[in-house]
């Protein structure tokens, strides 16, 4: 027998394939769909969002206990950041919409890191100085997305990361963390290593004796960075983070997932507003165009009617959802 | 033809054997013997020193390169530091007093590094409060040695360690590390990622453009932990670290290196004046007598006397040494 091997490659570090087969992706990563009975409980704790009614977070880990440590009225803070080697653009904002909507619906600390070394060590064009810039850029567009009321980790800068980490690292083995995320020995020793520092503040509480719950919104692609946390948990005695998982924010020219890399497939956080026009206008309107997906994230109300109309008639509808994602988008990124 | 295996092993964390073959670790770690050549330039710029004449410091790696650079006018820094699983023991000493000669000869400051992370992580039964406080005990001990005058690097209170070992990292392979100290795929990743953390104090100024040299008075199973900068320092195009390495300190029952995890066979700084005499009492008489180890190191008047003494008459000679050890030992822990 031959298995058939995916068309597709997800790692923390690149998403490449024409199309993601995210039922696969929960098999590999061993996470859960939500669904509709754990849609319940999410609403019955936190409230609605469109984020969850559209299947944008389609996999968990450990949230029903969460949810329900949250009903008995444990503690709990909010995890999640981003790596530093470019601007923001819109597809990182996905969880970071997640991450506020639960701080506001429990009023819990939220804690945001900012991974430069993550970004320094992998990318050999990178030097420390700019991905440092970068780091302090992205940091001011993070405390405007919360309006202030965020603790940043950055992790160039954070004295405690680095010694919290041995905790962690003395309950696992290298080999361990090799598999996780799928290294072998040609790799710099910084990447295998910082798999225990992005997964860290996860349990940074509990290490110390606090009883904190962490629930932490990610995209799914960062799964495997968060295992050591998830293992050292277990083997610690100590509660295990949720996590919840978001799928990617297509690019513009209809590449599975937008990244900065490719900056005019990408709507950046920084673009003027004729630009943004612009890229919408480019974007394909076969398949489900971007547009839609954009709408489904950000267009708290009118994305059903549009993907409805696109059903319809897909040259009219496409043009109509383009032309709302020009408004959702341009004002979204006014704020920054 | 068989190679003939080593009766002993000697790495960082592990000395074991009857009798250490220094001159089979000169082969294996690629590093120098001190000739009478070196002697010379050494003290021409450094001026005369006991544990050279002696052969207690009796390797080197770069030794010529550094004292001509201080000839031309270059400026220097010292950098040597210590674990911190337990108390100071006089064996631990060796490379302190070496370091206090130099900087005094050259008036060059003295970088002291203290590694509980190592410690925490190799060690199962230490807690971080343990080696924590350990290390607040070593420092006061380190400060009173050199006077207060040297720079205290405390590893997991220290902002820019794991930060900066990210430069050398980035010129590492994971399979590098694990060559150098001879790790293998079960072991704690912390152990993997410490090696960069112990060399980098000697390339830290040439780091970010200083253009300084480092001079490393060690004992020579420190050695594979300085090669990730020796490595990184070629790959940087940066000076590489110079390297002097002494012997071990027998201890009182023997054993080829006086240790920590025994204390009955250790002479610690916090040991009261009559347990000093109780262990030397205790020492042994034959083969040559650990006592006169302790002159070599220690005396710098009167061990060559004591040498030639117990050469004479064996029983006399070594009663002798004894009573000087006692004296000089006695003398040396008071200042504790």
């Amino acid at each position: 027998m031959i298995e058939m091997l995916p068309s597709f490659r997800v790692t923390p570090w690149e998403v490449r394939g024409d199309k993601i087969d995210y039922e696969r992706l929960l098999c590999d990563f061993g996470i859960e769909r939500i669904d509709s009975n754990l849609k319940v409980l999410i609403r019955k704790i936190l409230g609605d969002n469109h984020l969850i009614d559209r299947d944008v977070f389609f996999a968990h880990k450990n949230l029903g206990s969460f949810l329900l440590g949250i009903r008995e009225g444990d503690p709990s803070y909010i995890f999640t950041g981003r790596g530093a080697s470019g601007p923001i653009h819109i597809g990182n904002l996905v969880p970071l919409m997640l991450a506020k909507f639960i701080q506001e619906k429990l009023n819990s600390p939220l804690y945001f890191q900012i991974s430069d070394d993550e970004k320094y060590s992998l990318r050999p064009d990178l030097s420390f100085r700019e991905v440092r810039r970068w780091a302090r850029e992205n940091i001011v567009d993070v405390l405007a997305f919360f309006d202030g009321n965020v603790k940043i980790i950055w992790d160039s800068e954070s004295s405690w990361l680095y010694p919290a980490s041995l905790i962690i690292a003395k309950k696992l083995r290298i080999a361990e963390l090799k598999s996780f995320i799928k290294l072998d020995d040609t790799s710099n020793p910084a990447i295998l290593y910082y798999a225990l520092l992005q997964s860290l503040p996860a349990l940074m509480f509990q290490l110390f004796g606090g009883k904190y719950r962490c629930i932490v919104p990610m995209a799914v692609d960062q799964h495997p960075l968060m295992m050591p946390s998830l293992i050292a948990a277990r083997r610690l005695g100590l509660e295990e983070p949720a996590l919840i998982h978001s799928v990617f924010l297509p690019g513009i020219n209809g590449e599975p997932k937008m990244g900065t890399s490719d900056p005019s497939s990408a709507i950046f956080l920084t673009d003027a507003a004729d630009s943004v026009s612009e890229k919408i206008d480019r974007s394909s309107c076969s398949e489900l165009p971007p547009s839609l997906h954009y709408l489904r994230a950000f267009d708290t109300q009118g994305y059903e009617d549009a993907l409805a109309s696109y059903i319809e008639n897909k040259a009219y509808g496409c043009e109509e959802a383009k032309r709302r994602a020009k408004e959702i988008l341009i004002n979204l990124i006014e704020r920054f």
